[in-house]
């Protein structure tokens, strides 16, 4: 089985996106820099950095991510819905089931254990990656439920926006390290997580 | 002239120490944790980790501190006061220059600016160290004071206590990354700092 792994763009100050998110700015406004390694603000994106965003790919077998997210990113994901496979959406609101060429959209509404669950059933032994908003990768993060941990970490300070981390003490051992020239890109191991309801 | 370097040890969610810091537990309630790198909680220190620490020192010609800093080191810190140079406390409480050895504490009552010049001046052309608490570090950050600012990144999520980022938008360079086994040791140079009153 896959790991279950929560991969975030964050800036030094543990933001993952700038004040002010929404359609015009799925980002935040003023926040495509924060994701300039992959090229969002129209950086070149380095070769190092290109391997890493495509290594995302290749290890992962399905998606989660949340509602808002989703809401924010149909239209700019175009009409293959840019992933490539199964993805899972964590909503209140149920919704049938949305085929974007390679990419399915599957609305889950019974809780983030339900949608890993379908998640791990279609990833054939791949990852399953939470790939946020901030708030479903937290839920799955204080359930006890990841893995591996992989921060893009963005040589800014933000100042203001959502704030990935939120408390519960979580032990990590640092797996990996690779210096690109737009982000520090590091892998921990959680060795001891949260227990759920701590 | 040296550099004006913010160092600081944080935990991966932004915290540079537990809750409840207090002369009996100088870094918060089981928080010693996030120092091991330097030994603070017993654990052994890697070769690579006292290199690290040692070139702090042999870098720096003066440093700065805030008034809590000072209350909750003078015990632990020793007969020689540890730092074996002139440090600049940062206080509202005026007080007489006190000698330990080699290190001299002189107590500062006009603000970030004058401690700056006076550690300058003291400082052989050496850096000038802003060593923490969190909040005089901030005050130096966000007067665009700071040239450099070295954090030692520590594979954990402490979850609550003292946060050291609190806001204003900072672009940076990294310069310098070393993996030892406990920390991340992260190196940047400030390219755009906040502007004072921004």
């Amino acid at each position: 089985m896959g790991k279950l792994v929560l991969e975030m763009t964050m800036s030094l100050d543990g933001f993952t996106a700038a004040p002010n998110i929404g359609v015009d700015h799925p980002l935040g406004e003023d926040g495509e820099r924060l994701h300039g390694w992959i090229g969002v603000d129209g950086s070149p994106v380095s070769e190092l950095d290109r391997e890493i965003s495509a290594e995302m790919f290749t290890r992962t077998g399905a998606f989660i991510l949340g509602r808002r997210t989703f809401d924010v990113g149909e239209a700019p994901w175009g009409d293959d819905g840019a992933f490539g496979m199964p993805c899972f959406v964590l909503t209140n609101r149920a919704r049938e089931t949305l085929v974007k060429g390679p990419t399915t959209f599957t609305f889950v509404t019974d809780g983030i254990e339900s949608a890993l669950k379908q998640a791990r059933a279609v990833a054939g032994g791949k990852d399953v990656l939470v790939m946020g908003g901030a708030e479903v990768a937290r839920q799955y993060l204080n359930a006890g439920l990841v893995d591996e941990l992989r921060l893009h970490l963005v040589p800014m300070l933000l100042g203001a926006g959502t704030r990935f981390f939120d408390g519960g003490r979580v032990e990590l051992e640092r797996t990996k390290v690779v210096e690109s020239p737009a982000a520090t890109h590091l892998t921990f191991r959680v060795t001891a997580p949260r227990s759920p309801g701590r």
